[in-house]
């Protein structure tokens, strides 16, 4: 496929995604995310091959949210190993919203997987007994290939006011003897790295060096283990799109991770990395153009993994 | 029925107690709880004619736990009226556990009633705003008729460490507008009351209190808003016993409060206040002697609100 | 209280009522019942002095629904006795709506109480092993001091035709081993029941015999045993008005159970029994006019249970 | 890899699976189930390259259960397309049991999955409408490249007796508009499908045919749509292993589907179709000498989706 299709591509795909923005919003429970133009769309592909492909807003900042459970899994996975992390959560779908409480009080006695918030948060909680909120910063650039990325000052303070929910969901972990330090530390490693700006071109980083195996595109210099590269992109297939993974994998077919702050990070095996910013969301709080764009790349280049 | 007869039905009564103290427990969840000695029974009843009985362990001191709910629910509805108070819960039976998150996550945007901790809490939100705890204390000596009401310390210090629950339904109710005041302030208060020290006397005080309308026994001046009563007296029977209080309804039909420090409180309407201790507990937190001991009471002396 | 004065308050009372019924709307699951006229209101009081008033539509007939579950339990009691009845259900308020099947699936091996579906299906089990529909028509006409009473072949015929959900509920009952009688003999049952055709006046017939302790308000004879009456009258209190008994209990503090028919059953202790209808319904499924009237009569007659 | 190679694995892989059969049991719910031998276990590998390599017991015959979930899907995709079979349920993961009622009833108007009970009934109403039995049994055949495949009687009897929650689920389905079909007849469909009697042979073959992307392995013609195709292997990724499926593609990374029968179908993408037989069972419902063997096989040979 030449560079010039691609664009066409590309193009195409954002002007598809501008259709369908008007039907989302921005985050609106903190703050800071309602201020976003929902009307912004870009996408960046970075291949294996080091080509780089960009279209649209894909430079612009956002806060990276939920898409920094992607990081913060696989640094714990690399600093406490695979039995320790999952001895306190389990890797299963949760059928629920991500902020929910109700299988964690009800039918579980773990958080269902570390892409929700329940799941996070005992994640943040390892973290904080073996790095510093400076070691996380320092993996998130190296991870993305991105010396930009700084933690917004704004969204961190808007989002420390409004995390009633999420402390309600650190301290029921607690009780049950899940979250093992302390919890407000946990909480704010937690919200820290919510608010860790990235941008679409930053997320097609760290997807690339997915794609890889976890080897840095250029020198082949590993980055994270192959082991933890494997268990996070199997976890992005099942439980990365929120409660609309499994419509997604099929639709799209790519392991991908969502954010409330409109990124989307795509993972095509062997292939390339997708970066994606589009703040409007749809009612499940994935970027509404950002999934539009990707179900039209994987079928027009055909990057669903079971495309023929 | 002679001074003698009733002698003789309460010590009957903490005989057929005793029997079943065996098979349950003191509450464990807080390390003072479960110091208590859990073959202590005792038995205390209060007649609007002024006539006092009691049996076994009366003077012994423990705390009111749950049982300070219905105070809270009593001085909340004096100090910002039913509207207001029933504005932010409802006055159902929950059918859960009274520590459960599940239905105020999952199909309620209120607590279910005032007598489950959600509930519970979230008057403690109103109290904050209206009285200091000190004038919480004086309420609780003047409903009880027991100047003796003091905060257990070293309660509060073991409930206070080991409330990772509670504060966790706390911060759930401030991220749904429901509890407006400070949360630790909130929980503060609530576990405050929970720790008042009372004895089997206290709490016949306070049911003779109710059962007499909320006016003094001797004196006929009001203690509590005629009102304010019909309702507190409404929610124990139909919430009181946790989520046992259906069949303590059918069995007993008396409207009564338990609380995990093995106090029991019981209102005969227009008769008598019972206040029962026994710490031992079933699996749903109600002193299981002390369920044992009304029913005889209620069968022996047609005490049943449907007795014919 | 004068006759011309009791005359005068039910005037009162339906004029009161009436404000309300534009709210609310005649049950619509079931085709056969949304033809009612959801204007008409109707109240009728009998008293233990044998005096009878009635104000309004008091001998229109409409279909007991779910008031049945009362006669049901009561005569399950009589024939299978306390105990086996309570072996497969329990009596606790459930705190959700009387037809879901949620609990009895997630946190519990048996029905709440006889007042929701789970329960009443589960006491068609029983009943049909004991007695036929027509000794069960014999049991409704002695207790509602009613010859008129028969089954209404058009409702049945629509409801028959409409009981997925019931006949789900009993499947599942079923395969729980709670029904272990023909689940389609037991549906059938539940849902003749529920056809039965009642008046007003019917329902204040059986208020009275259950306000007389199951007997007979002339003859003195025993109708019902006196401990199934204790059990129902007090069932009837936590649970008579589906998820609305909390705060029925708080407001008007009568025993009583209602249907979507329309109808409203109260009993006032040792003193007489009142009987409501009123289809227009509200979210719940109460009569919204006949909670008005009854919170109205209970207010001004002083007929709460805590009134002072 | 040579054949002795393969031959040695599939050799190691029984004796690893061997090593986890005593910790399960067959499946007790349906009694001709429990009449397996839960010590039986094989292996079937079949080839895109058309070699065939086996290991233990490959020709015993068992009943496929909910292995034919995914023949139903792909069938009903074929006859209704898409969009028609998808406005009834989802394709989400659900986090709950495989025979739940719960979230059906309480937090979604449609099943979460064909592949949990509630969707293949839903399926099987698509299904009455549009083939008979005759022709399933036929389309099976084809798929699984096995012409032995015959209804076991004895199951299919055992099952009709004992599927009262299934039936539960149907009602509910039928009084929520989602199954449409006649009840009794749709759940006569899906009982029928789920006692088709296959081998491991027979899921290597159905294997194969995913994996070839609907084509048959020699001719090459199509025998399902490439669209259901890819349908089918996303659904099995996320939702095949019951509650235990986003573990399973952690550990083992291959599209598969298990039944209660003691079978596994699992499809290595453009590669190889492989069949399990292992009728004990973890408490998830999984067979659990064959997972193990999947994990094995998955890490020797490289078989898993982001195997590097």
């Amino acid at each position: 496929m030449g560079d010039q299709d691609i664009k066409k591509i590309l193009e195409k795909a954002v002007s598809i995604g501008s259709e369908h923005v008007e039907q989302g919003n921005c985050a609106s429970y903190i703050p800071e995310l309602s201020k976003a133009d929902k009307h912004n769309l870009g996408v960046c592909i970075l291949t294996t091959g080091l080509d780089k492909y960009t279209m649209g807003h894909t430079r612009e900042r956002f806060t990276i949210q939920s898409i920094s459970k992607v990081i913060s899994l696989a640094v714990a996975l690399q600093h406490c190993g695979f039995d320790k992390v999952f001895s306190k959560m389990n890797m299963e779908p949760s059928g629920d919203a991500f902020n929910s409480l109700v299988k964690l009080d009800l039918t579980s006695d773990k958080p269902f997987n570390p892409m929700i918030n329940a799941g996070a948060i005992t994640t943040a909680g390892y973290l904080v007994q073996e790095v510093s909120f400076d070691d996380m910063v320092a993996y998130a650039r190296k991870l993305c290939l991105d010396d930009g990325i700084v933690m917004d000052e704004k969204v961190y303070e808007s989002e420390k006011n409004n995390c009633s929910r999420n402390r309600a969901i650190a301290y029921l972990l607690q009780s049950k003897g899940i979250l093992e330090s302390n919890v407000e530390e946990s909480l704010d490693m937690y919200i820290r790295m919510c608010s860790l700006s990235v941008n679409a071109e930053s997320l097609a980083g760290l997807g690339l060096v997915l794609a890889n195996g976890g080897r840095h595109p250029e020198s082949g210099s590993r980055l994270m283990d192959a082991h933890a590269v494997r268990v996070v992109k199997t976890i992005m297939m099942t439980c990365g799109m929120y409660d609309g993974s499994g419509e997604f994998a099929v639709r799209v077919g790519i392991p991908s991770k969502s954010g409330v702050g409109g990124g989307i990070l795509a993972v095509v095996e062997k292939s390339m990395g997708i970066g994606i910013y589009g703040p409007s969301l749809d009612e499940k709080g994935n970027s509404i153009g950002g999934q539009r764009m990707l179900e039209y790349l994987s079928e027009t280049m055909g990057l669903h993994m079971f495309a023929e």
